[in-house]
């Protein structure tokens, strides 16, 4: 999630684009895995495909997504003609609600299951959306663009890849996407689709970069069934289950194996059972009368073994069911016998947290299944030798590898450079970046803004990068709070200062060594006649900082507090 | 490297040891991977084996190590007979500074590059340990423990097992291990001495957990050269190659590579230049005349495929080489056409770190290898199928599973029992827990402190879990400081206080809503005649926290500075 090194600098203005042309303005996921988002402008007019979160890390404090800058969209909202979502999982639909503040009436276009679960997420930010449901093979007009979907496989059903068609050609964006042969749903990516596409003309290609630093295929979601068959099968004690709330075929897994071993199934935790519950709603999960239970209690009066509980937190998030269970403070109590299954991926800087879990409920006598030692999890993303698969069926003029951090879009790059496209025509762009494809050409010809934005609770811009530094600051090194009571007429010192210090241990109370130092600064300051309270305060700030320094060998933050006696 | 979870707690007395009976205290390494140390007591005497630090996490900001809680120790230090080190790792040797520092006399007792590892860091702290060099089939006498020492291969070289036998028995200590059976150095972990003791009969197994989650075997250290070869042989430039300073056997297969395809090498990093100076002098690293420079100035005449650069940073480190040349901030300057060898492990905590070095270096137009897409590090401790050997090979009649965190112990311990061994005999104990080896029989009777330790600028105690608690919130939270101007007869402010807020966004500058609540605790307190400051300043606090709360939805950290005008 890096977003430092070479970038180009912003673009004042930008070329004017020719009639013909069509410009692609990525505003996220390029240059990390997350709030993936791009822009098509044409005659124009806009298109927006995706509008995602990214979860921010441990540089991140207090902040709780992170949304692509819609700076460069702020004049030009009226233009928007639709929001194309490919699927339904945050880092694609995450950010809509903070899009649809700025105008609620843009048109959301998605398959059922996407529209579903971005519909259940807006009623907590009171929001109505205007929906477009689709479905592979559909057709529709969206302004200019004449929009096709295909059928792509996922980690979440009903996933859609789109072709934009518009006078500068056709541009396919996969969304994301791997290419599992044999789905539980049996809908596979549609390769004959994307054959024709390709023998229509691709003139550029937006393709899913996740998986590309990963050789060869990706296994299918079926070879999970032996592994999980096995955790139902020898448990003694209970099941308990965590997967993504949104990974509706590995919870059909579960359950099938629940059904069969005897099982009934309880559902723990806000997201599992709103998504299970639409799931099911709409025909996406299949759920055998009677194998799923209202709640908790209903669990009460059966065995150990005939109970299995899927349960969100399979990432370690504290607050969610799974981390609670492993500290105690949840209903469900594990004892010796239990058996956790983790069926997820452990995505990188979660490790900490997942881990930390793990040990937890390994120490009260759980068995926990993961995917550090079983075949529990298969990715979302199709491998470098899929990858390659897409590339020979397409054949596209120009691509652009979207969906990843730096290393991921170098590596689809060179994939497709293998497969015999021209080295030229490969951009490797980042958020920000102006592509225009015109005369059947794409290139880079400027960029906008495209720094992070981060939201906390609900506020939009509620972290700054100045104001993270600062949270930085005090956990690395902790505050000291210091109060000179100085007198108004000669501005010195009436009383050594106090000192307040926080986050600092408990002996390292004595910062009385930085005393001569402000009362040497505070006496300058008044023969100089600075009065003004800032300058006084930043006076201080300097003279005491070097002095707790040389005492504690810490940079806190310090905050002078200057009153007049 | 979790803490928390069931815990036994600390028992104030411990049975009495009957003199024919060995204790056996881990101070570290049982429920954390890192500051691995285990104290012997018998007949009124202490051995220590291994004293090493563990890293933070991002939950512990600002703390440079973690290290043994040395409390049960501090009236018993001139009972400690000797230290004896098992190989020259941070995790076992690293701690042994601070337990010098109470009593610098201790004999330390190692392999030579062991203590020569250990020697060149205590010059750092200015002590010069009383040190004792053994060697694989040396057997010492160190007050009542009859010490046998026993060659394991490991991740550095010259690593020891242990044998301690005393009235009570034989306890056999591995030390971390491998088998690799086709060490670089033909030096094997020595199984036919490990059949030998078995024969004799060991009373008590401390084996290394750390990779017993992992099912099968650890590859060989040489199946490494070909992935090497291939970088070496196909980069069109620089060769710049990450790995840990202590890995002498990676450092040589690099050092052959490069020799072999015409490159000089320069080794960069303070740790690196150090250790491998020891390496060669000492006769562990076999440098051919010429291939190593002096420094990178040497490599200035050079063309780029006449050059390789071997530096520190492997973990993304932001202080070391690797991390500086991916910033820019560093004399090499990565550029198109560059490779980069990650040659080395990613220890979980450390992703996000080291895909942040990888994407900037990508960036820069680095290739870069690395143990995700090629086969450049294998790890350096058994997996589950070497463990089994090694319990079917001695059959001890009581196991103690050792390096680990909760989840690595039960794995080994499972291990143990597969092979037949008593589950009565196989215990998983933590850290502080107090095992008394009695009769042939091993028994946890109570435990000792054991918490952590910070280390913070070479402070010991440099930070406690409080302050690292009020640290999280400064970082989650922000602080607010509200300066209360007092009338000193009515205690009523005299004007509205002010509010100084960091670690906010910039618009979040509004506090006002708290004065309302400040000034009726105020008037309330002083109606109720409370004049002690910190009382007063409680009641500010809690009036201000909540109004602070409902207005920007944070829990800051809250300093009241409260003036009498």
């Amino acid at each position: 999630m890096s977003r430092r090194g070479p970038r180009r600098k912003t673009t004042d203005t930008l070329p004017a684009l020719p009639p013909h042309g069509l410009r692609v303005v990525p505003l996220g996921g390029l240059g990390e895995i997350g709030r993936n988002m791009t822009v098509f402008e044409h005659a124009g007019r806009l298109l927006i495909v995706d509008c995602g979160v990214l979860f921010p890390d441990e540089h991140q404090p207090g902040v709780d997504v992170i949304i692509p800058d819609f700076t460069w969209l702020k004049d030009r909202l009226d233009r928007i003609d639709a929001i194309v979502l490919t699927h339904g999982h945050e880092d694609h639909i995450g950010g809509v609600p903070y899009l649809l503040r700025e105008r609620p009436d843009i048109p959301v276009v998605g398959s059922r299951l996407t529209l579903a679960f971005l519909e259940a997420k807006l009623v907590e930010h009171r929001i109505k959306p205007r929906t477009v449901v689709v479905a592979e093979g559909d057709r529709r007009k969206l302004g200019p663009f004449d929009c096709e979907f295909v059928a792509v496989n996922h980690s979440i059903p009903d996933g859609l890849a789109v072709a934009i068609r518009t006078a500068a050609g056709m541009v396919l964006h996969t969304g994301d996407f791997k290419m599992d042969q044999f789905p539980l749903d049996g809908r596979v990516t549609d390769l004959r689709a994307f054959a024709r596409l390709g023998e229509e003309g691709v003139d550029l290609f937006l393709v899913d970069s996740t998986n590309a630093e990963v050789p060869g295929f990706t296994v299918s979601e079926g070879e999970l069934a032996p592994a999980i068959d096995t955790v139902f099968r020898t448990t003694k004690g209970r099941v308990i289950v965590s997967s993504f709330a949104s990974h509706v075929h590995r919870i059909q897994q579960i359950l099938d194996s629940a059904q069969q071993h005897g099982r009934k199934v309880a559902f723990v935790g806000r997201s599992m059972v709103r998504n299970m519950g639409i799931a099911r709603e709409l025909g996406y999960l299949t759920i055998p009368d009677g194998l799923v239970v209202k709640d908790l209690k209903a669990l009460d009066r059966l065995r150990p073994d005939q109970i299995a509980i899927i349960a969100t937190g399979s990432q370690g998030e504290p607050m969610a069911a799974l981390a609670r269970m492993a500290n105690r403070d949840h209903p469900v109590s594990i004892t010796e016998g239990d058996t956790v299954l983790m069926a997820s991926s452990l995505i990188p800087g979660n490790e900490n947290a997942i881990y930390r879990v793990i040990n937890e409920l390994t120490r009260w006598g759980a068995n926990v299944v993961h995917k550090g030692n079983a075949k529990v999890h298969v990715s979302g993303h199709a491998s470098a030798g899929e990858l390659a698969y897409c590339f020979n069926i397409i054949k596209p003029t120009n691509v652009l590898p979207v969906h990843g951090e730096w290393r991921h879009l170098r590596a689809n790059a060179d994939i497709a450079i293998r497969t015999g496209i021209d080295p030229e025509r490969v951009l490797i762009a980042q958020d920000g970046s102006v592509i225009d494809l015109v005369d059947g050409r794409a290139r880079i010809t400027g960029s906008v803004p495209a720094g992070l934005v981060y939201v906390d609770n609900m506020t939009v811009g509620g972290a700054t990068e100045e104001s993270l530094h600062v949270r930085r600051t005090l956990a690395e090194e902790g505050v000291v709070t210091i109060v000179c009571i100085v007198d108004p007429d000669t501005g010195a010192l009436v009383e050594d200062p106090e000192y307040l210090a926080h986050g600092f241990p408990p002996e390292a109370t004595d910062f009385s060594s930085a005393t001569p130092a402000i009362q040497k600064a505070l006496t300058k300051a008044s023969n100089d006649r600075i009065e003004d309270l800032e300058q006084l305060e930043e006076l201080v700030r300097r003279a005491a900082s070097s002095a707790v320094h040389r005492a504690h060998r810490r940079s806190p933050l310090i905050i002078p507090v200057i009153v007049d006696a």
